[in-house]
C-alpha cells in the first residue's frame, strides 16, 4: 500500500467529463488499495475568467483581493472532483489551502510554502477517503488567502507529498512524460522512463515547460520522487529521482533543450574596467528585464564586449536601455538580434565524462552551423545559434548522443 | 459616526458596473464618516450555475462538498466589491465567513449561526476600512465550509449587526421599501415609514417577498433595526424595529398581504374524537407538506369538519393522502379548492382596538365577498376567500383601513 499524492492540471479537469475521467482514475488507484490525495487546478479557462473580471473593475486589482478571487476557481474543482468521486462510490473530502493549512509568507500572487500541517489528511486517510485539496493556494499567518501564482498547483502537489511522506507525487498533464528533445522537431524523440531533478531542471529552464520549476526544485529538496504522466491515456511517465549511483552506465546526455523566445544583444568597445558589467546589466535588470545568457569577453585593445540574452518581448526596451548605456559609458555601438535560438544538452553523465562539449561542437560543425555563444554549467551545454538552423541543430545533436537509443 | 451593516443581494452586485454602483453608494457613505461593513450574495445566476456543474456529476451531490461549491459565489462577489472599492478611493477587505468565523452548527445547505468574532472586523473599522463579507456561509466547529440555504445573505447581515452592536442593519433590495400591500394590486399603496418586527413576521409568512422570515426573526430576537432600501434609487426605505411605545396614535392595520399559492382541502363528517386532527393532518405532515391555515369545528350531527390550506403544488398529493384517511376514519367526504386565495390584514395596533375583525368582515360583505375560512391571531386577521375576488377585497380592506392616508 503507498501513499501517493497526485496532480491534474487545469485541461485535465477543464469539463464535467474530464473530472468525471479523473474520478475513474483515483477510484482504480482508491481500490487497488493505494492511499490518495489529489491537488487539482481550476478548471481551464476559469482563472482567466476571473482575472477579466477584476481588470474590468480595476487597472491593478488589490492583490489581496486577487488571491480571495483567483483561489474560488480551484476550490470549484474540489467540491466537483469529490461529489465525482462519491459518484464513483468512493468516499472522499476536499480541502481549501486554508482548512488544511497550507501556511504561506504573505507575498500574495507569488506566496511561497513554509508548512503544512498533515494531521487532518492523515486522518481522512487512515478513514478509507480519497483526500482532495486546492493547488495553488494557501493561508498566511494571519489568515488571509494566498496564491502561489499561475502552475502553483504542482508546487502544492510536491509540497503536500514532502509533508505527508508520500512514496510518490505524480504531475498528471497533456503529455506522457520527458521526451530526449521535442517529438515535434525530432520525430525520434524518446520518453525517458526516468531523469534527475538536477536534469529536470535544467531542460525545465531550458524552454521544457512540462513542469514548473519550483516544483522541481521543491521534490529535489524534499527528495520526492516525482513522475510526470498522461491524464488522457495509461503507461509509466517519467520518473524524476535523485541520481541512481547504482547504476553502471549512465548516458552521458540525457535531453535536449531548446528555446525560441530569446532575442541577443551586444555591447562593443566599452572601458574593460571594474563594474563595468555591472553598469550594463544592472540597469537591465533594474528595469525587471530578465537576462539569460550573459557572455563577457576582452578585445586585444582592452575594450570589452558583453553580449546577454532576453526575452524577445523585452528586446525594444532593453535596446533602448542599452543604447543610453552605450553612450554613457563611450562604448562603441550596440547591436541586437532576434533571431537566434538557444539549445542545451542536458545530462548527470557529462561530470564523468570529457569531451562532450568537442562532440557537441563537431557535430554543428558538420552541419555548418555557426555557434554565436556559449555557456557551460556541470551538467549543461548551451550555445545560441542562428534560428534557422534550430530543426538542424537539435536532430544532428540528437543523433550525435544517440538519444534515439 | 454610525456603525451600519449593509446588505446587497445577487441582483444588486449581478454585474461588473452593478458592483462599480454598489461601491459607489458604499464608498458616499464611508466619506460621510459612517463605519461600513457590507454582506454580499453572489453574482446573480452564479449560484445555479454552480448547481447546475453539481447535479450534472451527481444526481444527489454530497451536501459538505455542496456548500464548497456554492460558497465560491459569494467570495467571487466580496474580492470584486473590494477591488471596486479600492478603484474609489477606500480601503477595504474581504473575508469568507470562515475568516471572520462565522460559526454555525453542521447542518450543510441550512446551517445556523451560533457565533460572530467581531474582533477582527472592529480591527479593520477602526484603521478605517470598509470590511465586506460573504453572505450565507459560515464555518462549523471542524473548520468546514456550511451555508446557511438560500437568501442567507439577509441573516448574515443581521448575525453581523447583532454581534457587532451596529446601530442598523441596512437590506439593499430591488424595491424601495414594504408597503401597505403590493402596489401591482392597490395603486394607492403606500411604502411604510416603519413598521415593526411582529408586523414584518406577519407580512412576510402571508406572502410578502422582502425579507427573508429567519433574518427578521433574528433582527428582533437581538433588537436590531432593520431598513429595507433600494439598491438602484435613493430613499429611506421602510424602518423594521421594536414597537414604539411613545408614539400616541398607533395606526390599527399597518398592511394587507396576501398569497395566491395555496389550495384548500375539508374532510367532512370525521367522528369528533380525541385524535382526530391528527390523524388526519399529522399524514399530511408526514409527507413533508406543509399546513398553512387550519379551521375545525363540529356540526349538529356531533361530527367534525377539518378544513386546512395547502400550497398549490401539493394538492394532488394531499389530496390523494386525504382520501386514504377519509376511508381509514370513515369520513363522509373529501373536497378541494384551489381557486382560493388568502388575504391577512396585520398591525400592532389591533392589540389595542377592538372591532377590527367586524370592520374587515364589513368590508368584505359590502362587496359581496363570502368569507370561507377565518383565522386571527394577536395581531393579524386572516380569511380565506374566492381567488377572483383577490383585487376586489384588497383594495376595499386598503381603504376600509385609510391606508392610502
Amino acid at each position: 500500500m503507498s501513499l501517493i499524492v497526485q496532480k491534474y492540471g487545469g485541461t485535465s479537469v477543464g469539463s464535467v467529463s474530464r473530472i468525471k475521467a479523473v474520478a475513474e482514475k483515483v477510484a482504480a488507484k482508491h481500490r487497488a488499495g493505494d492511499k490518495i490525495v489529489v491537488a487539482v487546478s481550476a478548471m481551464s479557462g476559469e482563472t482567466n475568467r476571473l482575472i477579466e473580471l477584476a481588470k474590468e473593475i480595476h487597472e491593478q486589482p488589490n492583490l489581496r483581493e486577487m488571491d480571495v478571487l483567483v483561489s474560488t476557481g480551484e476550490q470549484v474543482t474540489i467540491a466537483l472532483l469529490c461529489m465525482a468521486l462519491e459518484a464513483e462510490g468512493v468516499s472522499a473530502r476536499s480541502y481549501t489551502g486554508g482548512q488544511v493549512r497550507i501556511l504561506t509568507d504573505n507575498a500574495h500572487g507569488k506566496a511561497r510554502i513554509k508548512e503544512i500541517d498533515g494531521h487532518r489528511i492523515h486522518g481522512d486517510l487512515d478513514a478509507g477517503r480519497v483526500v482532495v485539496v486546492a493547488g495553488f493556494q494557501g493561508i498566511d499567518d494571519e489568515g488571509n488567502i494566498t496564491t502561489l501564482g499561475r502552475g502553483g498547483s504542482d508546487t502544492t502537489a510536491v509540497a503536500l507529498a514532502a509533508a505527508l511522506k508520500a512514496d510518490e507525487c505524480q504531475i498528471y498533464t497533456d503529455v506522457d512524460g520527458v521526451y530526449t528533445t521535442d517529438p515535434r522537431v525530432v520525430a525520434e524523440a524518446r520518453r525517458l522512463d526516468k531523469i534527475t531533478f538536477e536534469e529536470m531542471l535544467e531542460m525545465a529552464s531550458q524552454g521544457s515547460k512540462i513542469l514548473q520549476i519550483r516544483s522541481v526544485e521543491f521534490a529535489g529538496k524534499y527528495n520526492v520522487p516525482l513522475r510526470v504522466m498522461s491524464s488522457f491515456e495509461d503507461g509509466p511517465g517519467t520518473l524524476i529521482s535523485l541520481e541512481d549511483n547504482d547504476q553502471m552506465e549512465e548516458p552521458v546526455v540525457s535531453g535536449i533543450a531548446f528555446n525560441r523566445d530569446e532575442a541577443k544583444l551586444t555591447i562593443r568597445g566599452i572601458p574593460d574596467q571594474p563594474g563595468v558589467a555591472y553598469k550594463v546589466l544592472g540597469a537591465i535588470s533594474e528595469a525587471n528585464i530578465e537576462i539569460d545568457v550573459i557572455v563577457q569577453n576582452v578585445a586585444k585593445d582592452n575594450s570589452a564586449t558583453i553580449t546577454f540574452t532576453v526575452h524577445r518581448n523585452d528586446l525594444k526596451q532593453a535596446s533602448e536601455l542599452l543604447e543610453q548605456i552605450a553612450s554613457d559609458l563611450g562604448a562603441l555601438e550596440v547591436t541586437s538580434d532576434n533571431r537566434i535560438v538557444k539549445i542545451s544538452i542536458v545530462g548527470v553523465g557529462m561530470r564523468s565524462h570529457a569531451g562532450v562539449a568537442a562532440k557537441m561542437f563537431e557535430a554543428l560543425a558538420a552541419e555548418g552551423i555557426n555557434i554565436q555563444l556559449i555557456t557551460t554549467s556541470e551538467i549543461k551545454i548551451t550555445v545560441v545559434i542562428e534560428e534557422r538552423y534550430l530543426e538542424l541543430a537539435v536532430r544532428s545533436l540528437h543523433s550525435a548522443f544517440g538519444l534515439e537509443q
